[in-house]
Protein backbone atom coordinates (compact mmCIF):
# COMPACT_ATOMS: atom_id res chain seq x y z
CA UNK A 1 0.00 0.00 0.00
CA UNK A 2 1.59 3.26 -1.18
CA UNK A 3 1.30 6.43 0.97
CA UNK A 4 -1.51 7.78 -1.13
CA UNK A 5 -3.39 4.67 -0.54
CA UNK A 6 -2.96 4.79 3.09
CA UNK A 7 -4.59 8.54 2.97
CA UNK A 8 -6.93 8.14 1.03
CA UNK A 9 -7.96 5.14 3.33
CA UNK A 10 -8.46 7.31 6.83
CA UNK A 11 -11.70 6.07 7.56
CA UNK A 12 -11.95 7.16 11.15
CA UNK A 13 -13.55 10.70 11.72
CA UNK A 14 -10.07 11.46 14.34
CA UNK A 15 -8.05 9.92 11.57
CA UNK A 16 -9.81 12.83 9.09
CA UNK A 17 -9.21 15.61 11.27
CA UNK A 18 -5.27 14.43 11.41
CA UNK A 19 -5.03 14.20 7.94
CA UNK A 20 -6.94 17.57 7.36
CA UNK A 21 -4.21 19.19 10.35
CA UNK A 22 -1.05 17.46 8.25
CA UNK A 23 -2.44 19.44 4.86
CA UNK A 24 -3.21 22.72 7.11
CA UNK A 25 0.76 22.51 8.72
CA UNK A 26 2.28 21.52 5.54
CA UNK A 27 1.01 24.94 3.75
CA UNK A 28 1.37 26.81 6.82
CA UNK A 29 4.80 25.61 6.74
CA UNK A 30 5.08 26.19 3.33
CA UNK A 31 3.56 29.91 3.00
CA UNK A 32 5.50 30.81 5.68
CA UNK A 33 9.10 29.73 3.97
CA UNK A 34 8.46 31.09 0.22
CA UNK A 35 5.28 33.09 0.75
CA UNK A 36 1.57 32.57 0.02
CA UNK A 37 2.19 33.19 -3.75
CA UNK A 38 4.54 30.54 -4.42
CA UNK A 39 3.07 27.66 -3.09
CA UNK A 40 0.67 25.36 -5.10
CA UNK A 41 -1.64 22.53 -3.91
CA UNK A 42 1.13 19.95 -5.72
CA UNK A 43 3.84 21.48 -3.40
CA UNK A 44 1.66 20.74 -0.50
CA UNK A 45 0.69 17.49 -1.14
CA UNK A 46 4.47 16.49 -1.66
CA UNK A 47 5.16 18.30 1.51
CA UNK A 48 2.48 16.07 3.21
CA UNK A 49 3.51 12.62 1.08
CA UNK A 50 0.45 12.02 -0.31
CA UNK A 51 -0.89 12.48 -4.17
CA UNK A 52 -2.37 15.69 -4.94
CA UNK A 53 -6.26 13.77 -5.44
CA UNK A 54 -5.63 12.34 -2.06
CA UNK A 55 -5.44 16.29 -0.89
CA UNK A 56 -8.91 16.88 -2.87
CA UNK A 57 -10.55 14.76 -0.72
CA UNK A 58 -10.10 17.35 2.20
CA UNK A 59 -10.21 20.79 0.34
CA UNK A 60 -11.82 21.92 -2.71
CA UNK A 61 -8.72 23.96 -3.92
CA UNK A 62 -5.00 25.58 -2.47
CA UNK A 63 -7.29 28.50 -1.91
CA UNK A 64 -9.60 26.85 0.44
CA UNK A 65 -6.51 25.52 2.31
CA UNK A 66 -5.03 29.30 2.39
CA UNK A 67 -8.73 30.73 2.98
CA UNK A 68 -9.20 28.03 6.43
CA UNK A 69 -5.45 29.64 7.04
CA UNK A 70 -6.45 32.75 7.17
CA UNK A 71 -9.46 32.57 9.20
CA UNK A 72 -7.32 30.50 11.58
CA UNK A 73 -4.91 33.59 11.43
CA UNK A 74 -7.66 36.39 12.53
CA UNK A 75 -8.42 34.01 15.76
CA UNK A 76 -5.20 33.38 16.55
CA UNK A 77 -4.82 37.90 16.10
CA UNK A 78 -7.68 38.64 18.16
CA UNK A 79 -6.33 36.36 20.97
CA UNK A 80 -3.24 38.74 20.71
CA UNK A 81 -5.99 41.77 21.09
CA UNK A 82 -7.46 40.81 23.98
CA UNK A 83 -3.95 39.62 25.76
CA UNK A 84 -3.57 43.39 24.98
CA UNK A 85 -6.14 45.59 25.57
CA UNK A 86 -8.09 43.26 27.84
CA UNK A 87 -7.10 45.13 30.87
CA UNK A 88 -6.57 48.95 29.52
CA UNK A 89 -8.46 51.19 31.57
CA UNK A 90 -10.93 53.18 28.92
CA UNK A 91 -9.92 56.94 28.16
CA UNK A 92 -12.31 59.66 28.30
CA UNK A 93 -15.72 59.54 26.70
CA UNK A 94 -15.86 62.62 25.08
CA UNK A 95 -15.04 62.97 21.37
CA UNK A 96 -12.44 66.08 21.08
CA UNK A 97 -10.89 65.55 24.78
CA UNK A 98 -8.55 63.09 22.91
CA UNK A 99 -7.36 60.39 25.10
CA UNK A 100 -3.84 59.92 23.63
CA UNK A 101 -2.59 57.50 25.76
CA UNK A 102 -5.45 55.08 25.39
CA UNK A 103 -4.99 55.72 21.35
CA UNK A 104 -1.35 55.19 21.69
CA UNK A 105 -1.70 52.11 23.16
CA UNK A 106 -4.54 50.52 20.86
CA UNK A 107 -2.15 51.97 17.46
CA UNK A 108 0.57 49.82 19.00
CA UNK A 109 -1.04 46.96 20.21
CA UNK A 110 -2.76 46.86 16.45
CA UNK A 111 1.12 47.33 15.15
CA UNK A 112 2.34 44.51 16.58
CA UNK A 113 -0.50 41.43 16.56
CA UNK A 114 -0.16 42.47 13.05
CA UNK A 115 4.00 42.67 12.63
CA UNK A 116 4.28 39.92 14.80
CA UNK A 117 2.12 37.55 12.67
CA UNK A 118 3.77 37.93 8.58
CA UNK A 119 1.97 34.55 7.47
CA UNK A 120 -1.70 36.65 8.42
CA UNK A 121 0.03 39.77 6.48
CA UNK A 122 0.82 37.97 3.85
CA UNK A 123 -2.73 36.15 3.46
CA UNK A 124 -4.61 39.19 3.64
CA UNK A 125 -3.34 40.95 0.74
CA UNK A 126 -4.07 37.36 -1.11
CA UNK A 127 -7.83 37.18 0.41
CA UNK A 128 -9.33 39.51 -1.87
CA UNK A 129 -7.09 39.15 -5.03
CA UNK A 130 -6.96 35.57 -5.24
CA UNK A 131 -8.27 32.88 -2.29
CA UNK A 132 -12.00 34.25 -2.59
CA UNK A 133 -12.69 33.75 -6.25
CA UNK A 134 -11.38 29.87 -6.43
CA UNK A 135 -13.50 28.58 -3.92
CA UNK A 136 -17.26 27.76 -3.69
CA UNK A 137 -19.44 30.32 -2.45
CA UNK A 138 -20.47 28.12 0.86
CA UNK A 139 -16.48 28.68 1.99
CA UNK A 140 -16.19 31.92 1.89
CA UNK A 141 -19.56 32.36 3.83
CA UNK A 142 -17.66 29.93 5.88
CA UNK A 143 -14.68 32.54 5.91
CA UNK A 144 -16.36 35.75 5.60
CA UNK A 145 -18.89 34.61 9.13
CA UNK A 146 -15.17 34.56 11.56
CA UNK A 147 -13.67 37.45 9.55
CA UNK A 148 -16.39 40.08 10.64
CA UNK A 149 -16.84 38.19 13.46
CA UNK A 150 -13.16 38.88 14.19
CA UNK A 151 -13.32 42.51 13.33
CA UNK A 152 -16.50 43.21 15.15
CA UNK A 153 -14.65 41.70 18.45
CA UNK A 154 -11.43 43.86 17.40
CA UNK A 155 -13.72 46.84 17.39
CA UNK A 156 -15.34 45.91 20.62
CA UNK A 157 -12.04 46.33 22.38
CA UNK A 158 -11.24 49.51 20.19
CA UNK A 159 -14.50 50.67 21.36
CA UNK A 160 -14.37 50.15 24.61
CA UNK A 161 -10.61 51.40 25.36
CA UNK A 162 -11.91 54.53 23.35
CA UNK A 163 -14.88 55.21 24.32
CA UNK A 164 -14.71 58.34 22.23
CA UNK A 165 -15.15 56.13 19.08
CA UNK A 166 -18.96 54.59 18.21
CA UNK A 167 -19.09 50.82 17.05
CA UNK A 168 -19.22 51.96 13.59
CA UNK A 169 -16.02 53.97 13.96
CA UNK A 170 -14.33 51.29 15.60
CA UNK A 171 -14.52 48.90 12.69
CA UNK A 172 -13.72 51.29 10.20
CA UNK A 173 -10.25 51.19 11.53
CA UNK A 174 -10.01 48.15 11.86
CA UNK A 175 -11.02 47.35 8.50
CA UNK A 176 -8.75 49.79 7.15
CA UNK A 177 -5.96 48.52 9.14
CA UNK A 178 -6.29 45.22 8.15
CA UNK A 179 -6.63 45.86 4.58
CA UNK A 180 -3.35 48.08 4.98
CA UNK A 181 -1.24 45.25 6.36
CA UNK A 182 -2.34 42.83 4.15
CA UNK A 183 -0.76 45.52 1.42
CA UNK A 184 1.85 47.07 3.17
CA UNK A 185 3.34 43.64 3.96
CA UNK A 186 3.75 43.06 0.66
CA UNK A 187 6.10 46.43 0.15
CA UNK A 188 7.85 45.52 3.18
CA UNK A 189 8.86 42.41 2.13
CA UNK A 190 10.08 42.98 -1.16
CA UNK A 191 11.79 39.89 -3.48
CA UNK A 192 15.25 39.62 -2.51
CA UNK A 193 16.72 41.54 -5.60
CA UNK A 194 14.45 44.25 -5.02
CA UNK A 195 15.57 44.91 -1.07
CA UNK A 196 19.26 44.83 -2.52
CA UNK A 197 18.21 47.63 -5.50
CA UNK A 198 16.42 49.73 -2.62
CA UNK A 199 19.66 49.58 -0.15
CA UNK A 200 21.76 50.21 -2.70
CA UNK A 201 20.11 53.35 -4.27
CA UNK A 202 19.55 56.49 -2.63
CA UNK A 203 16.59 57.54 -4.93
CA UNK A 204 14.47 54.73 -4.13
CA UNK A 205 14.70 54.89 -0.19
CA UNK A 206 11.32 56.17 0.22
CA UNK A 207 10.15 52.97 -1.58
CA UNK A 208 10.89 51.03 1.48
CA UNK A 209 8.47 50.56 4.54
CA UNK A 210 9.12 49.10 7.82
CA UNK A 211 6.16 47.37 8.76
CA UNK A 212 5.47 47.76 12.56
CA UNK A 213 6.25 51.65 12.53
CA UNK A 214 4.00 52.55 9.78
CA UNK A 215 1.12 50.52 10.97
CA UNK A 216 1.63 51.92 14.87
CA UNK A 217 1.89 55.54 13.01
CA UNK A 218 -1.25 54.85 10.44
CA UNK A 219 -3.03 53.57 13.08
CA UNK A 220 -1.70 56.63 15.22
CA UNK A 221 -3.42 59.09 12.35
CA UNK A 222 -6.63 57.28 11.55
CA UNK A 223 -7.95 56.77 15.39
CA UNK A 224 -7.03 61.03 15.72
CA UNK A 225 -9.48 61.29 12.26
CA UNK A 226 -11.68 59.26 13.53
CA UNK A 227 -12.23 61.47 16.99
CA UNK A 228 -11.80 64.73 15.11
CA UNK A 229 -14.44 63.52 13.00
CA UNK A 230 -16.67 62.13 15.75
CA UNK A 231 -19.68 63.84 16.82
CA UNK A 232 -20.16 64.99 12.91
CA UNK A 233 -23.57 63.02 12.20
CA UNK A 234 -21.75 59.11 11.62
CA UNK A 235 -24.69 56.46 12.86
CA UNK A 236 -23.66 53.39 14.58
CA UNK B 1 5.35 35.20 -44.59
CA UNK B 2 2.94 34.52 -41.24
CA UNK B 3 1.85 36.97 -38.90
CA UNK B 4 4.45 35.96 -35.90
CA UNK B 5 7.61 36.95 -38.76
CA UNK B 6 5.93 40.11 -39.57
CA UNK B 7 6.28 41.22 -36.16
CA UNK B 8 9.57 39.82 -35.69
CA UNK B 9 10.54 42.00 -38.96
CA UNK B 10 9.59 45.65 -37.62
CA UNK B 11 13.09 47.04 -37.74
CA UNK B 12 12.36 50.55 -38.29
CA UNK B 13 11.93 52.51 -34.46
CA UNK B 14 8.95 53.35 -35.28
CA UNK B 15 7.56 50.27 -36.75
CA UNK B 16 8.77 48.54 -32.94
CA UNK B 17 7.12 51.26 -31.10
CA UNK B 18 3.67 50.71 -32.71
CA UNK B 19 4.14 47.03 -31.89
CA UNK B 20 4.98 47.92 -28.23
CA UNK B 21 2.36 49.97 -28.01
CA UNK B 22 -0.09 47.51 -29.85
CA UNK B 23 0.85 44.59 -26.82
CA UNK B 24 0.13 47.27 -24.41
CA UNK B 25 -3.10 48.23 -25.71
CA UNK B 26 -3.60 44.54 -26.20
CA UNK B 27 -2.98 44.09 -22.25
CA UNK B 28 -4.69 47.02 -21.14
CA UNK B 29 -8.21 45.93 -22.67
CA UNK B 30 -8.22 42.26 -21.55
CA UNK B 31 -7.46 43.16 -18.17
CA UNK B 32 -10.25 45.84 -17.73
CA UNK B 33 -12.38 43.54 -19.46
CA UNK B 34 -11.47 40.58 -17.15
CA UNK B 35 -9.02 42.05 -14.75
CA UNK B 36 -5.27 41.67 -13.89
CA UNK B 37 -5.32 38.43 -12.61
CA UNK B 38 -6.47 36.47 -15.52
CA UNK B 39 -4.48 37.32 -18.13
CA UNK B 40 -1.65 35.78 -19.11
CA UNK B 41 1.06 36.28 -21.64
CA UNK B 42 0.05 34.00 -24.24
CA UNK B 43 -3.68 35.39 -23.91
CA UNK B 44 -1.86 39.25 -24.71
CA UNK B 45 -0.26 37.55 -27.61
CA UNK B 46 -3.01 35.77 -29.55
CA UNK B 47 -4.90 39.12 -28.85
CA UNK B 48 -2.67 40.74 -30.73
CA UNK B 49 -2.38 37.69 -33.07
CA UNK B 50 1.58 37.22 -32.88
CA UNK B 51 3.50 34.14 -30.95
CA UNK B 52 4.56 34.25 -27.23
CA UNK B 53 8.30 34.21 -28.80
CA UNK B 54 7.60 37.51 -30.81
CA UNK B 55 5.99 39.51 -27.71
CA UNK B 56 8.95 38.55 -25.96
CA UNK B 57 11.19 40.51 -27.89
CA UNK B 58 9.63 43.73 -26.21
CA UNK B 59 8.92 42.82 -23.10
CA UNK B 60 10.82 40.60 -20.42
CA UNK B 61 7.69 38.96 -19.26
CA UNK B 62 3.37 39.34 -18.50
CA UNK B 63 4.59 41.46 -15.45
CA UNK B 64 6.72 44.13 -17.04
CA UNK B 65 3.78 44.76 -19.52
CA UNK B 66 1.93 45.25 -16.62
CA UNK B 67 4.43 47.41 -14.73
CA UNK B 68 4.64 49.86 -17.47
CA UNK B 69 0.55 49.66 -17.68
CA UNK B 70 1.19 50.56 -14.02
CA UNK B 71 3.79 53.25 -14.72
CA UNK B 72 1.26 55.15 -17.50
CA UNK B 73 -1.67 54.73 -14.80
CA UNK B 74 -0.05 56.70 -12.28
CA UNK B 75 1.08 59.72 -14.87
CA UNK B 76 -2.56 59.63 -16.17
CA UNK B 77 -3.92 59.76 -12.22
CA UNK B 78 -1.60 62.69 -11.39
CA UNK B 79 -3.69 64.72 -14.57
CA UNK B 80 -6.50 63.93 -12.86
CA UNK B 81 -5.37 65.44 -9.56
CA UNK B 82 -3.93 68.57 -11.54
CA UNK B 83 -7.39 69.19 -12.98
CA UNK B 84 -9.52 68.75 -9.75
CA UNK B 85 -7.01 70.53 -7.33
CA UNK B 86 -4.68 72.76 -9.66
CA UNK B 87 -7.10 75.88 -9.63
CA UNK B 88 -8.07 75.38 -5.64
CA UNK B 89 -7.00 77.77 -3.40
CA UNK B 90 -4.88 77.07 -0.49
CA UNK B 91 -6.40 76.74 2.89
CA UNK B 92 -5.57 77.97 6.00
CA UNK B 93 -2.25 76.71 7.45
CA UNK B 94 -2.47 76.72 10.65
CA UNK B 95 -2.71 73.35 12.11
CA UNK B 96 -5.69 72.82 14.47
CA UNK B 97 -7.59 75.62 12.75
CA UNK B 98 -8.70 72.97 10.25
CA UNK B 99 -9.61 73.80 6.42
CA UNK B 100 -12.86 71.40 6.35
CA UNK B 101 -13.84 72.23 2.77
CA UNK B 102 -10.13 72.19 1.20
CA UNK B 103 -10.26 68.89 3.09
CA UNK B 104 -13.16 67.96 1.80
CA UNK B 105 -12.26 68.73 -1.93
CA UNK B 106 -8.92 66.77 -2.02
CA UNK B 107 -10.48 63.86 -0.29
CA UNK B 108 -13.39 63.91 -3.09
CA UNK B 109 -10.93 64.63 -6.04
CA UNK B 110 -8.74 61.84 -5.06
CA UNK B 111 -11.75 59.73 -4.22
CA UNK B 112 -13.17 59.70 -8.13
CA UNK B 113 -9.70 60.05 -9.34
CA UNK B 114 -8.96 56.29 -7.84
CA UNK B 115 -12.46 55.06 -8.67
CA UNK B 116 -12.76 56.38 -12.23
CA UNK B 117 -9.39 54.08 -12.71
CA UNK B 118 -10.92 50.33 -11.93
CA UNK B 119 -7.64 49.37 -14.07
CA UNK B 120 -5.46 51.22 -12.25
CA UNK B 121 -6.57 50.22 -8.69
CA UNK B 122 -6.42 46.93 -9.79
CA UNK B 123 -2.93 46.93 -10.98
CA UNK B 124 -2.04 48.76 -7.47
CA UNK B 125 -3.30 45.68 -5.69
CA UNK B 126 -1.14 43.29 -7.68
CA UNK B 127 2.32 45.91 -8.00
CA UNK B 128 3.93 44.39 -4.96
CA UNK B 129 2.28 41.13 -4.77
CA UNK B 130 2.99 39.47 -8.31
CA UNK B 131 4.54 42.46 -10.79
CA UNK B 132 7.70 43.59 -9.12
CA UNK B 133 8.71 40.39 -7.96
CA UNK B 134 8.97 38.66 -11.44
CA UNK B 135 11.00 41.53 -13.93
CA UNK B 136 14.91 42.38 -13.56
CA UNK B 137 15.75 45.13 -11.68
CA UNK B 138 16.56 47.88 -13.77
CA UNK B 139 12.45 47.32 -14.74
CA UNK B 140 11.66 47.50 -10.95
CA UNK B 141 13.67 50.64 -10.63
CA UNK B 142 12.22 52.54 -13.71
CA UNK B 143 8.96 51.86 -12.75
CA UNK B 144 9.46 53.27 -9.17
CA UNK B 145 11.20 56.04 -9.99
CA UNK B 146 7.77 57.11 -12.24
CA UNK B 147 5.68 55.66 -9.40
CA UNK B 148 7.85 57.93 -6.38
CA UNK B 149 7.39 60.91 -8.73
CA UNK B 150 3.66 60.78 -8.45
CA UNK B 151 3.44 60.00 -5.21
CA UNK B 152 5.81 63.47 -4.94
CA UNK B 153 3.48 65.68 -7.38
CA UNK B 154 0.04 64.51 -6.06
CA UNK B 155 1.70 65.24 -2.62
CA UNK B 156 2.74 68.66 -3.62
CA UNK B 157 -0.82 69.60 -4.58
CA UNK B 158 -2.18 68.10 -1.50
CA UNK B 159 0.09 70.44 0.38
CA UNK B 160 -0.52 73.48 -1.65
CA UNK B 161 -4.46 73.12 -1.07
CA UNK B 162 -3.65 71.94 2.63
CA UNK B 163 -1.04 74.00 3.63
CA UNK B 164 -1.18 72.88 7.98
CA UNK B 165 0.45 69.48 6.43
CA UNK B 166 4.01 69.03 5.50
CA UNK B 167 5.08 67.12 2.43
CA UNK B 168 6.12 64.37 4.49
CA UNK B 169 2.35 63.88 5.99
CA UNK B 170 1.20 64.74 2.45
CA UNK B 171 3.49 61.95 1.30
CA UNK B 172 2.05 59.94 4.07
CA UNK B 173 -1.44 60.65 2.85
CA UNK B 174 -0.92 59.68 -0.86
CA UNK B 175 0.52 56.44 -0.21
CA UNK B 176 -1.46 55.37 2.48
CA UNK B 177 -4.64 56.03 0.05
CA UNK B 178 -2.98 54.18 -2.66
CA UNK B 179 -2.58 51.35 -0.83
CA UNK B 180 -6.07 51.21 0.22
CA UNK B 181 -7.58 52.22 -3.02
CA UNK B 182 -5.95 48.91 -4.67
CA UNK B 183 -6.94 46.32 -1.99
CA UNK B 184 -10.43 48.40 -1.41
CA UNK B 185 -10.96 47.47 -5.48
CA UNK B 186 -10.67 43.81 -4.70
CA UNK B 187 -13.04 43.80 -1.89
CA UNK B 188 -15.57 46.33 -3.89
CA UNK B 189 -15.40 43.86 -6.85
CA UNK B 190 -15.88 40.46 -5.66
CA UNK B 191 -16.14 37.36 -8.35
CA UNK B 192 -19.80 37.44 -9.72
CA UNK B 193 -20.74 34.26 -7.52
CA UNK B 194 -19.74 36.00 -4.10
CA UNK B 195 -21.33 39.34 -5.11
CA UNK B 196 -24.29 37.62 -5.44
CA UNK B 197 -23.72 35.51 -1.98
CA UNK B 198 -23.20 39.09 -0.62
CA UNK B 199 -26.26 40.43 -1.97
CA UNK B 200 -28.38 37.32 -0.96
CA UNK B 201 -27.01 37.10 2.59
CA UNK B 202 -27.94 39.73 5.58
CA UNK B 203 -25.07 38.42 7.54
CA UNK B 204 -22.52 39.24 4.92
CA UNK B 205 -23.94 42.68 4.05
CA UNK B 206 -20.91 44.11 5.73
CA UNK B 207 -18.59 42.61 3.48
CA UNK B 208 -19.73 44.83 1.00
CA UNK B 209 -17.65 47.95 0.24
CA UNK B 210 -18.46 50.60 -2.13
CA UNK B 211 -14.99 52.28 -3.39
CA UNK B 212 -15.71 55.78 -4.26
CA UNK B 213 -17.60 57.24 -0.60
CA UNK B 214 -15.14 54.35 1.02
CA UNK B 215 -11.96 56.12 -0.21
CA UNK B 216 -13.45 59.72 0.36
CA UNK B 217 -14.58 58.67 3.69
CA UNK B 218 -11.14 57.05 4.34
CA UNK B 219 -9.49 60.27 2.89
CA UNK B 220 -11.49 62.83 5.08
CA UNK B 221 -10.30 60.57 8.14
CA UNK B 222 -6.50 60.05 7.37
CA UNK B 223 -6.47 64.46 6.82
CA UNK B 224 -8.20 65.14 9.62
CA UNK B 225 -5.85 62.66 11.15
CA UNK B 226 -2.52 64.67 10.12
CA UNK B 227 -4.04 68.15 10.64
CA UNK B 228 -4.51 66.86 14.50
CA UNK B 229 -1.49 65.29 15.04
CA UNK B 230 0.04 67.94 12.86
CA UNK B 231 2.66 70.11 14.91
CA UNK B 232 3.73 67.40 16.67
CA UNK B 233 7.20 67.19 15.45
CA UNK B 234 6.98 64.95 12.40
CA UNK B 235 9.94 66.05 10.20
CA UNK B 236 9.45 66.98 6.53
Amino acid sequence: MTTAEAFQRARRPEQKLQRRDAILGAARELARRDGVRTVSLAGIAAEVGIHKSALLRYFETREQIFLELTAEAWRDWTRALHAGLGSASPGSASPGSASPGSAALVADVFARAFADRPLFCDLLAHTPLNLERNVSPEAVRHYKLTSLGAVDEAAALVARVLPALRMAEAREFVATLASLAGSLWQIANPAPALAELYASDPALAQACVDLAPRLRRTAEILLAGLEAAGGQGQSN
